[in-house]
Formats: C-alpha cells, sequence, structure tokens
C-alpha cells in the first residue's frame, strides 16, 4: 500500500470485514508492505502487524522510496498487488506515477484511487500493464467505487459513448446545498471542512479543478481521446452569491456545479461550470456528496448512474472490486 | 434464433450495424437457423437468407419444434449459441424452458430476453450451463438491456444487496403519464398500443404481473432467494381514476407504480402497487416509457440507475452483449 490515509485504511478495514466473501472467489490476502510520509517504507513478506504500525510501534525495513529503494521495497514485501493512493499531483501526477510504474515492472498489479496517474499516463501505463500481462485498474478515482470504467469496459461491449453529463465534485454540490439551506458561502465551506469533505485547502475543487480532471479522465478512457484537464472549460462556484444561489432555489432552477463533454467530430468538447438546471431534471435533485452521470450512447440515448450519501468505504470498495478483477478466478 | 418477432428481427439489424465492432473483439457470426409459429423452423449451417425468408421465399428444412426435432433443428443449425425470444409464459416458462435446455444439452450457449426462464429455472439452468461449460444469460429480460445482472454478476464482487425499489414497468408508467396530461384511462392505454409499447391484452401489465415477474426475477438471481410472481403482494392501476390521478400531480405527490423488494431475516418481501411519491424523490421523473431501479446495499446506500427512453433496440442489444460475454475473448 503505497500511502496510508483515508482510503488505504478504509481497504484495510474492509478487507479484513470481506475477508470471507473474497475467500469465496479464491482470493486471501495479507498485507506485506506500507509507505506513507509519515510511516516511512515498511515491508515484511510475511505480513505486516497494521495495528502496530499504527500505533507507532514497529519500524521493520524502513525505506525512502526513491526508485531503487522503490522495487527493494516492493521485493522485500513480495507484491502481487500494490495499492496505491496518495495524494493527487494535478501538475504531473507524481508520485503515483512512478510508484504505479515500479509496480507493473516488479510484475504486480497496480490499483489506484488516484485520478493523477490517469489523466498523465493512462496509455502508457496500460500498455506497459499489458506488456507485463498485468493490470492497471482505477475505479476508485471517479465517483468514488462506483462501477463506471469497468461498467463501459466488461458490460456495454460495441457501445459507442456520444458524450455524458453530470454532478462530479461533492464539495461544491455540499457546498451549495448548504448556501441552499442559508449558510454563507464560507460557513457551508466550513461545515464541508468539518464533515471531512473539503479539505483545508478547498480551492481545488471550489474552483473546478477536481470537476475538470475527473472529465479529463473520463473522456481520455471511455471516449478514447486523450484530454488534459486544462482543455476542459472550467468556472467554479466562488463567484456565486449566496443569495442567488438561494433565490435560483426558490424559483425552481437551482446552481449546480455540471460536467459535461460531448463529441464534436473527431475531437471532444468539455466543460465544468455552475448552470441553473430545472427541477424536472434529475440533476436537481442531486443534493450534499451524492453525485450522478448521464452517459449518451449509440443505444442508450441516456443510461444514468446515480450516487446517494457514499463514504470513504466506498472509494475503499473500488480498490477492493479492482483486487478481485486483478487477482479473482 | 427461436421467435422471430420484434425483439430477434431488431437484434438481426444490430448484429449486422455491429459487425466491426464485434470483429475487433473476436467476434463473427451467422445466422443459420430461425424457428417460429409462423415461419416454422428452418436450418442452413451455412447461413440463412433472412431477407428471403422474411418476405416468406425460402421453406428449407422446416421443422417442428418438439423435442427430438428441436435437437434436429439446432443439429442441422450447427448453432453456438441460441437467442431465444418467444412470447412470455408466466405460468409454465414454456416452451421457452424447453427450447433453452435443448441448447445447453447440444453444447450452445443460451440467451434469452425472456422472464419465463428466469422466474421457474434460473438454478436448473444455471446448473446446466455450467455442467455444459456454457453460458444461461438473460440481461434483456429485465430494464431491456440495462446491464443490471451482469453488473451485479461481473462488477460488484462481495457485495451484499439488502433491497432496491423502482420502476420497472414501462407500459403503466407510460398509461399513467399519459393520464397526468388529461387522457382517461382508456384513451391513454389506447394511445400506449397504437406506440406499440402496449400489447392487445395488457392486462398483463395493467394488473401489475410484469412487474411483479420482474421483482421475483431479481429476487431470485440477485438476492439469491427463489421467488415466485405470485408471492410478490401485488396491485395494479386498473383502479386509479384519471383526475386522482391528475390531482396527485397537481399537488406534487405524482402517482407512480413502485416495485420494492427488501430482505426480512432470511426471507424478501416484496411489493407492487401505486405509491403517491413526492417531487424530490428520483421516482418522479421516470416518466413515459423510462425507467429506473435503487439497489440498497451494504457498500453503497442507494446506487441508482435510470434508463430514458429505450427502444426495442436496446433490448436486442442487451442480447448482443451476452453474445459478446458468452462468446468474446
Amino acid at each position: 500500500m503505497a500511502g496510508f490515509g483515508n482510503v488505504n485504511r478504509a481497504l484495510v478495514r474492509l478487507l479484513a470485514r470481506k475477508q470471507q466473501e473474497l475467500r469465496a472467489l479464491g482470493i486471501d490476502y495479507r498485507v506485506t508492505g506500507v509507505g506513507s510520509r509519515r510511516l516511512g517504507w515498511i515491508a515484511d513478506p510475511e505480513g505486516l502487524d497494521l495495528a502496530a504500525i499504527e500505533a507507532g510501534s514497529s519500524q521493520r525495513s524502513r525505506l525512502a522510496p526513491h526508485a531503487s529503494e522503490l522495487c527493494k521495497w516492493l521485493g522485500t514485501a513480495k507484491a502481487d498487488v500494490l495499492f496505491e493512493a496518495t495524494s493527487l499531483s494535478v501538475k504531473d501526477g507524481q508520485p503515483a506515477i512512478a510508484y504505479i510504474r515500479a509496480a507493473l515492472e516488479s510484475g504486480a498489479h497496480a490499483i489506484t484511487a488516484n485520478k493523477g496517474p490517469v489523466i498523465h499516463a493512462y496509455r502508457e501505463l496500460t500498455e506497459l500493464a499489458a506488456a507485463k500481462r498485468r493490470r492497471f485498474l482505477f475505479e476508485s478515482a471517479v465517483m468514488d467505487g462506483v462501477p463506471i470504467f469497468s461498467l463501459f469496459r466488461e458490460n456495454l461491449p460495441a457501445v459507442q459513448l456520444r458524450g455524458f453529463h453530470g454532478i462530479l465534485n461533492s464539495t461544491t454540490n455540499l457546498i451549495l446545498t448548504g448556501m441552499e439551506q442559508g449558510l454563507t458561502f464560507e460557513q457551508s465551506l466550513s461545515r464541508a471542512q468539518q464533515l471531512g469533505i473539503a479539505e483545508t485547502d478547498a480551492s481545488h475543487d471550489i474552483d473546478g479543478w477536481d470537476a475538470a480532471v475527473k472529465v479529463a479522465a473520463l473522456v481520455t478512457v471511455l471516449m478514447g481521446i486523450q484530454m488534459r484537464p486544462e482543455a476542459v472549460k472550467r468556472q467554479g462556484i466562488a463567484t456565486l452569491a449566496a443569495a442567488a444561489v438561494r433565490q435560483a432555489r426558490a424559483e425552481g432552477k437551482p446552481f449546480k456545479l455540471v460536467c459535461r463533454a460531448h463529441r464534436a467530430g473527431t475531437d471532444v468538447e468539455a466543460s465544468v461550470g455552475p448552470e441553473q438546471v430545472p427541477l424536472t431534471d434529475p440533476l436537481a435533485l442531486v443534493n450534499g456528496t451524492s453525485s450522478m452521470i448521464c452517459f449518451e450512447t449509440d443505444i442508450f440515448p441516456a443510461l444514468t448512474i446515480t450516487e446517494n450519501d457514499p463514504g470513504v468505504e466506498t472509494t475503499a470498495y473500488g480498490m477492493l472490486a479492482d483486487f478481485v478483477r486483478a487477482v479473482g478466478d
């Protein structure tokens, strides 16, 4: 496990809770390595005592994560699978890409909850994985663990995706919901931070970057057109006054930060920005931390997936499901 | 192809249109047999001239579909896959079950758009398919071709389904929408029949039987509890007066024919019946022939899939997708 924050810790708990179901799928596991800035890079092929590590009483095989040491860490751990859940770097996707590359090179499957490797190195990592007969999977990168990428990869063969729209950033959606309930922007942001949804520096969400990164990831993987987040026309919610947000809701046309992407000739046009949506549009019913995506395809005019009230466990679940895809019978 | 009505005819057109995508998946095909009451049972391992058959100018190898003849038809056709799309028999699932059993026994995969075999013989046919190392697939049986069964089978490993609710019968939903628009029940039914959505004898839909059969199929397959449609508490829409339907919509609590199923101890309680739903519930936005299902699971509190404005092609697509699942690389 590279990174040992909320997501990988939730994954450890979920793996333990689903041990029986995993065994029924022919899968057993032990965690043989964890690496993070706080803990260092610890490995033991016999399995780590994660409780002791969290309590700070275990310090074996501590290594710094430079290229050769990373390989040594993976080798010491005898890793079959790397679960990568470090912080997102929108700029270059590092160090996540280096971790994933090293894992695949060493013969391990690479599973990430991180959008950086998808927007910066989807093709390279997918090709590397194929060459090594391993999997590079990232279901948790968009809409927590809801099966979006795997739906198209495995369940919608021969379908052409023409475009999609939806609400993909929970922080801004929660802030807008709070403003509709009477809070100022700052109060609503502060509440989202207290709930652990928004980060201390929430500008990445508020400016629409997180949503743009998700749109770029979806376009790149599902529409086969490499798209950088900078190519997504982007407007955040910081310019929306609380009074205007409340009035829009009162008038039955609430503001939502809407993501859109559509094919235009051989290219794709994509945008993220606040829109007023009518109450007859399912987008209007997506409140709080819920999210929604509507796919427009040649077969299904509109196929919509909505996720209500996800928790950190749903993100961890996406990694568990990828784990089953990679190593299950 | 057993049955050569709307669904299998749409499948023939869709297979032709998607020939290139299928080849990219390593799949080529020819239709070597069709059987229906009107056409008889025709087979040619070199491939049939379907246009000539539809025009009535081809009559080779006509056979009656009794057990031994059915095997002869499958053998003459050298079928790798049977596409079964005959009419539903709620009572006993025949003759579809016999066709599917014969196909599996002969070593062909069996793909059906028919709910009968699922509610009457899911376990038997699944076990027979496993013994023959073939597939028994039925994605089109519920919500046209939207991947519901395959979502749980392939993309939601280790998830426990606690219950679901939704709108699964398009005829009654379209009739209710028409009544809200000012039509009487009879006018609205008549319009649905003219649109080709409702059958001449629509009582199967109006009385809630179709929805109950779908609920039973979902419970049987996704919740692992064999359920008969008779066990679904059922009320249709025939008792709803048009004025009451209009008033309910005007008051912001429209009537919908809602399907529900929830675990209760080791059993499942299920119902189909008209309910007034608030406009803040996504159910209220499902109009016309659209449908929706919301799954309640241990991981996702509410994961909802909505299909808008499907056509006969979406049902055919479910069979094409099953075809790829059965024979693709």
